[in-house]
C-alpha cells in the first residue's frame, strides 16, 4: 500500500502547478505551495502515510462537517434544517444569491459559508463554550491533544472576512442567525482556523468510516444518523461546486478546505487525508483531488 | 417481503392527498391519482410486487438515465461533458437561469430538462433512429417488447413544450444543440412519452444495480463505469431540486419522472420501481418518497 | 392653485387604503396612516400648502439626492462614477444580487440602498463631519434650521439595518467601500432620520428646479451640473422598481422614501412636496403617487 | 449650424476605433466600418445633413419605438401593459433572467428584445398586415415611400435568430406570446431589417419631437399621449443597459439600433439621425454617442 501512495503522489505532482495558492486570506498565501502528502487509517487498525503528511495546515472547510455533526446532536436534525437546507447549489461557496431570490431564505445547505455559519450558531453554548466543544471534539476524533488555532490565520480571516460578515447580516436579517454578528463569526473563524495534518483529518475520516465510533476506544461520539447525514453532504456538496464532478470521478465522501486539505473517506473502510495547497478555481486541491481519484480507480473505493 | 411492501403501501397511502397532478402536460392530469404500487427485482432473481404495480404510466424524466447511458456509449464521456456539465444546480429542472449566468453556457447536468435535450441530440443517428435506438435499448432492459409511447401523452408533450422549446433554442444559440430543434425535441418528447409499468423501470433499476450487464441473459449492454456515471448523477441530480433531502432522508440512486414513477437501486443487490401520480412541488411522487424512505430505513439501503 | 390641490387631494384620500405603513423598521408602522398633505414652492416665489403638509415625517431616502449632491462637489463625478454605477436596476432597492453577478461588482446606481451608502462614505471628513455637512447643507437648502435626527427612529433603524450592513460589508469586500462600516452606516442612519415636512422637501424640489441655486438668495450651493445629475437619477431611478412607470405616467423628476414623503420638481418651474405614509407594493406612498399624476396630467407637467 | 456637425462629427471619429462591428448578425459585420454621418430635422423646417447621412443601414431596435406606438393605437395603453413592463432592467436587451425569477413573468419592458417581439405581436392584423402596417406607418412617417427590407440583413436574422426564438417560446409558455412563434418573430425580423438613412430616423426623431404629428403635413398618426409614453421609454430604456448613462451624460430621448443608429430628439424643438456602425459593448454606436453628447452640451439640449 505505501508503495502505491508513493507513486500516486509521484504521478499527481505535476498538477500542483495547474494550481495557485488562495490570496483572498493573505496568510494562507504563505503556505508551501508544493507540499504534497497522503495518510490512511484503515478501519482494521492499520495506517499509512507518505509524502509530508507532518505538514501543518489549517483545516479550514473540512471543520464544517464536525460542526455539523455537534449541531445535529445538540439540537436534532429537524430543529438544524429549520434553518438550513440540504440541496446543492450549483454556486460558488460563497455566494449570497439563492439567500435573496429563493424563499423561504435560508442557506441551501451546511457545507457553503452561509449554512456552516448558520450552523455552528446552532451549537449549544456562549461563542466560548461553542469553540470549546468544537475543539473538545476535534481533539477527541483526532486523538491529538495538541492541535490549536493558528492564530495568524484566524486574524487574517477575522480581517478579511467581509463577504462572511455579508453573508452573517444578511441571515439575520432574514431570522437564519441569531445573536451577535460578530461573536458567531468569531467561533467559525476559529474553527477554520484550527491547524492540522493529513493523519489528523484522516483520523476524522475514518471516524466517519466507523459510523460516529472511536476506532481507538469504540466510544460512540455522535449517532450513526448524524454521521450518515454528514457523509451524504460530503457526497452532494463536500467539495463546493466541483462535487458533481468528483462524485463521477471519484465517488466518495470527500470535503476539501481551502488550506489545501480533502478529508475524504470510504464507509466502513477506511478515512482518508490528503494536502496539496494550491487550489483549482473551484477553491480544492488541484493536485489531492487527482490523488484522490487514482486512489479510487485503482483500489476501486467508488460508492456507486 | 411482500407482506412488508403491503404495510408499506398502506402505511404511505396518506401522502396522496399531500401531492397534485401535473396540469403543465394536460394529458398527465388524466392518471388515477390514487394509483399505488411497487415493484422490486432482487439481484438474486426474486420479484415482489404490491399495489398498482402493473398500472400503466409514461417514463418521463426517468428516461434521462437511459438517455444518458446510451449518448456515453456512443460518444464516450469526455464528448458528451463538453456539451453538458456534471454539477447539481439547485434550480428547477426547467430553469435556464444558469445558462445565461455562468459561463462557459451549457446545461449544469444531463438531469434537467436542458441537460437532457443536449444529450438525446448527442446519441448517434438520425432523429428517427435516435428514438428507434432507445426504444430498442428499453425493451432489452426491461426485457418487454410491448414497450411504446403513449400517442396522447406525446401529441400533449409537443403542444405545450414551449419551455422545451425556449431552452433548446437558446442552447442552439450558444452551440450547445446542433440540427434542428423540433427533431431534437420530437425525440425527447416521445422518448419521455414511452408507457412502462413499475415492473419495467425496476428492471431498469436491477440493470444499473447490476452495473449494465442483463440479470436475465448476462449480457453486458453498457460498459460498467457508464453505468456508474448514470448511477451517480441519480443520486446527485435524481430527484430535482430535493435530490439533497432524497439522499439524506432515503440514500440510494434514484430517478423520479412527473408521470409519477421513481425509479431506483440498491447498488449490487435490487432494482425498485415505485409510482404514485400525485407530485409534490419539487416534481417528485409525494407518496413514492415516502415509501422509498421506509423501505430505505426498514432494510438499511443507504449506500452512505 | 390652492383649491385645485384641495381637490386632487381629497379625491386620491381613496388610495390610502391600497397601502400599508412599513414594519420593516419598526419606528415607520407608528405613522399615522391618513396623513396626506403636499407643498408647492414656485420658482417664481409663491408657495401653496394643503393638508397635512406640516406633518414630521422622517426623510429616507429621499436624503440620497441631497447625499449625492455633496459627494459630487467633492468628488467629481469622475470619480463617484468610479465606485457607483449610473443604470437602473430592475430589482428592489435591497437587492444584492448584481452585486454578485455583474463585473465589475458595483452598486448599480446612487438611488438603491447600496448605492447611496457608498455615495455618503466618499463625502469628505469624518463620519461627524459628513454627517454635520448633510446637516448643514439641509438646513440651507430648506432654510430650516431646526431640522434635525427623529432619534427614536435612528434607533430603529440602527437596530434593524441588517440588510444594509450585509451590502456595506459586501462593498467593503470588493473593495467598493473603505473605512469602518458601522461608521458609514452611522451616517446613513442618520441622514435618512432627519424630520422634515412637506414644505421642506418642496424647498429641496425647488433647489433643485432652479439648478443649485437658493431662491431665497440666489446663492449658488451645487454646481448646475451636479444638479443635474442629481434630478436624471431621481427619472430614470427615483421612485424604486417603479421609476420607469412613474416617468409615463407622471413624467417629472421625483424621489420617494418610506416615510412617506416624495420630492418632486419640475425644471425651471417648481418644487414639490408630498406626504402620504402608506406605501405600496414597491415602497413608494400610495396615495401620494396618484396625486403627483394627477398633478402632472391637470398642469401637463411631464418633461417628456 | 452645418459647420458645427461637422465639427462634431469630425472630433468623434475617433471613437470609431473603440467600437466593433456586430458578429453575432453575420450580415451586419459587412457594413463599412468608418461610416459616420448626422442629420437634423428642426420643427421649424429647417434640415441639416453632414458626413454619410445618406449611407443605408438597418433600422434594427430603432424600429421598437414605432410598433410600440402603432400597438399602443391598436389596443390602447392598458391593454399593452397587461403584456409587457414599464421598468428599465439592468440586463442586457437579450437577458431572459427576469422573465423566469420575477413574478408575474413579462418581459419588462417594450425595448428589449423580449418585450419588443411582444409588442409587434399585438398589433392589429395577420402577420402580413402587421408587417405592410408597420411599413406603411415607417413609409408616411420619413415621408419615403422608398423604405424597404434589407433581403440579405433579413435572412441573416431570421437564420441566427435562435435567442429572440428562445424569449418567445418562453414568452408562449408563460402566456405572454400568442399564436406562431415563426410568424411573430418574421415580422420583428422584417421591421428590424427595414434600410434606413440617417435622414429617415432624423425624421421619425422629429415626429416624435412633434408629439405624433407630420411636419410637412399637420396630420396626426399617433395620439400625443402615445408619443410621450414611447419619448419616456426611450429616455429609461433607449439605450439598452447604458440608458442611465446616457441620460446624464446627453439627457435627451434616444434609441439606438445594432445597425450603428442613433434615433434622437428634442421634445417640440428637433429629430436627430446618427450612424456609426461601430458599436460599444452595450450595443451603442461607439461614435454616435459621443456625437450626440458633443451636440447637447454644445446647444444645452438636456432635459432634464
Amino acid at each position: 500500500m505505501k508503495h502505491k501512495l508513493k507513486e500516486i503522489l509521484d504521478k499527481n505532482r505535476c498538477f500542483i502547478e495547474a494550481g495557485n495558492l488562495p490570496t483572498y486570506i493573505p496568510e494562507l498565501s504563505k503556505a508551501n505551495k508544493n507540499a504534497l502528502g497522503i495518510y490512511i487509517v484503515d478501519l482494521n487498525g492499520e495506517e499509512y502515510g507518505e509524502g509530508d503528511y507532518e505538514y501543518p495546515f489549517t483545516i479550514q472547510s473540512i471543520s464544517k462537517v464536525i460542526t455539523l455533526m455537534l449541531a445535529l446532536e445538540d439540537r436534532g436534525a429537524e430543529e438544524i434544517f429549520k434553518f438550513v437546507g440540504m440541496e446543492p447549489t450549483g454556486d460558488s461557496f460563497n455566494s449570497m444569491m439563492k439567500l435573496e431570490i429563493v424563499r423561504p431564505s435560508r442557506p441551501f445547505n451546511p457545507m457553503i459559508n452561509a449554512g456552516a455559519i448558520a450552523v455552528t450558531s446552532l451549537i449549544n453554548g456562549s461563542p466560548e463554550e461553542k469553540f470549546q466543544r468544537i475543539l473538545t471534539l476535534f481533539k477527541k476524533i483526532t486523538n491529538n491533544d495538541s492541535i490549536k488555532v493558528n492564530h495568524e490565520v484566524y486574524l487574517s480571516e477575522k480581517k478579511t472576512g467581509d463577504r462572511n460578515r455579508a453573508m452573517a447580516y444578511f441571515m439575520r436579517d432574514v431570522g437564519v442567525l441569531q445573536g451577535d454578528v460578530e461573536d458567531n463569526l468569531d467561533v467559525y473563524f476559529r474553527q477554520c482556523s484550527l491547524e492540522v495534518t493529513c493523519r489528523d483529518i484522516a483520523k476524522i475520516g475514518a471516524f466517519l468510516a466507523n459510523d460516529g465510533v472511536l476506532l481507538q476506544t469504540g466510544e460512540r461520539l455522535i449517532e450513526a444518523k448524524n454521521a450518515k447525514i454528514a457523509k451524504t453532504f460530503m457526497v452532494t456538496c463536500g467539495m463546493y461546486n466541483a462535487s458533481g464532478e468528483f462524485a463521477i470521478e471519484v465517488g466518495i465522501p470527500a470535503k476539501s478546505g481551502v488550506g489545501g486539505g480533502i478529508m475524504a473517506l470510504v464507509p466502513g473502510k477506511m478515512g482518508i487525508g490528503v494536502l496539496g495547497p494550491a487550489l483549482d478555481d473551484k477553491g480544492n486541491s488541484s493536485a489531492g483531488v487527482q490523488i484522490l481519484s487514482d486512489l479510487s480507480n485503482l483500489f476501486n473505493l467508488s460508492i456507486f
